[in-house]
């Protein structure tokens, strides 16, 4: 058993009053002396992570068979464009099976979408029982480039966090675990990897100009975070910062993260719902 | 380069007036000789495909974002109990990106679904383009299942071959490639597999008391896939019927068929649609 995971937690979990500036976005200096120290380390323990997270995948989507056990997983990806959502959801999700896991990438909101709550969207979205939900961005979106680029007027961005910590608390009441994670990269690396879209034929249809734009309002979109952060970070439903400018550092920890979530949850194999020898007797009179 | 997915493609694809008894379901005597011959030498030629996959999805993907291209592509899924879908959609899909893979599993229609025609419920579920749809069971029960247990009258089952040759004539005009796979086991493979379903408490959840129900009726079952085959097999949207007593085999066919639905499309990386230099400049000005 390795004892780094829950050090790793604790550090990663965002602390009240949170600095994004304070934060490492690489190789932190408390980071644990037993885990991973590379991407050869760490490309070793992703393998056991694989195995440990396919297991408890299986058990969590067979457990919502019961009536009395029906939990999920809802994974909320949110950072800065380029911060490597798109990398966990491949490396990460990508582990487990399709048939428990399910993905969506919220996009400008369409006329529809707009006509109704912010969260009407969202809700739509959520993962049902037994499956492991995937949102690459969120309602987190309403408060962050909303605040930003002043898409909302300040009243309406300030009345969506106590929404937001009510539909929360509302989905950990239901058994939907919200593990909110938000990828945290510096400026620099930001540079190096748009500029690497910009080099890269194969990569030129993940570049868009608006990303330039936001990019020149970065401090504004770290003070929405920072803010977005400390009004929602509750107890039920925690946030963490995990530093991203190392893609290997990333996808670790949002596997650990996952592994803990599923570990606390422990769903079991659900008993049979039918008579075990008689169906056998069955079975073996179609032999 | 290995020659034999074509001739596996050519053998696997359903011949007029099928018989599913002349069909091998284990080793068929046409197995080419270069084609790998057992699990181990499947695994090695997994790996490469899951390369080969993994790179047609991505440019798939971001092809569908030029208004030109806007190709899909969909696997339909069928067979009974215990064939194996489940562990393609585990082990084919998963070695995709979650991002680019839409699953869906079709289950005893709701009451709102059941008020709408048979193909209400499954356009809702086609991969929109650039994504690989997975269905899992699909329109076909409406002719397997509703034809055996006698859910509609033979009329009602007789109309629907026809819709579903138009229905999947529109897929294929609008660019969602069918990819339509019957995994092929034997009567005594799914007696084994039934038999460890109800041995090993962590696969009692994926036993139905329903499943020795559909075992007895098994010759009608073949009969059934056998009429809905020969009555929707056409040249755009053929059926495969894949040799299934054998895991490692099956999943190596479902995988070669895949790729080559891929090549096939030739999914190309998109042109930007910016001007690179001047966003070179933009960029570098926001270093």
């Amino acid at each position: 058993m390795t004892a780094y995971p829950e050090t790793l937690m604790n550090a990663l979990r965002a602390e009240p009053g949170l600095k994004l500036s304070d934060r490492a976005t690489k190789a932190p200096a408390w980071w644990p002396s037993d885990a991973p120290q590379d991407k050869r380390e760490a490309a070793e323990r992703m393998k056991e992570l694989g195995t440990l997270l396919s297991d408890l995948q299986e058990r969590l989507f067979a457990s919502a068979l019961q009536e009395d056990s029906k939990d999920s997983v809802l994974l909320i990806l949110q950072g800065m464009d380029t911060s490597g959502k798109g990398g966990v959801v491949r490396h990460v999700m990508g582990m487990l099976d399709p048939q428990g896991v399910q993905h969506f990438a919220f996009k400008t909101p369409s006329a529809q979408e707009r006509a109704h709550d912010f969260l009407w969207r969202v809700e739509k979205q959520l993962p049902a029982a037994g499956l492991i939900g995937v949102f690459d961005r969120s309602h987190y979106e309403d408060v962050l480039i909303h605040r930003v680029q002043k898409l909302s007027t300040e009243q309406q961005v300030e009345a969506r966090y106590p929404k937001i910590v009510d539909f929360e608390a509302r989905l950990v009441a239901q058994k939907i675990h919200p593990l909110k994670v938000m990828l945290h990269i510096s400026r620099d690396e930001q540079y190096a990897r748009l500029s690497e879209r910009l080099e890269r034929p194969d990569k030129f249809w993940k570049y868009a100009v608006s990303d330039v734009e936001d990019r020149a309002l970065w401090e504004q979109y770290q003070l929405a975070y920072e803010i977005a952060i400390e009004r929602t970070n509750t107890a039920d439903a925690p946030w963490y910062v995990i530093p991203a400018d190392q893609k290997w550092r990333a996808r670790l920890c949002v596997a650990e993260l996952l592994l803990a979530t599923l570990q606390e949850i422990n769903p079991q194999w659900p008993a049979a719902k039918f008579d075990v020898a008689a169906e056998k007797l069955r079975l073996e009179a179609t032999r």
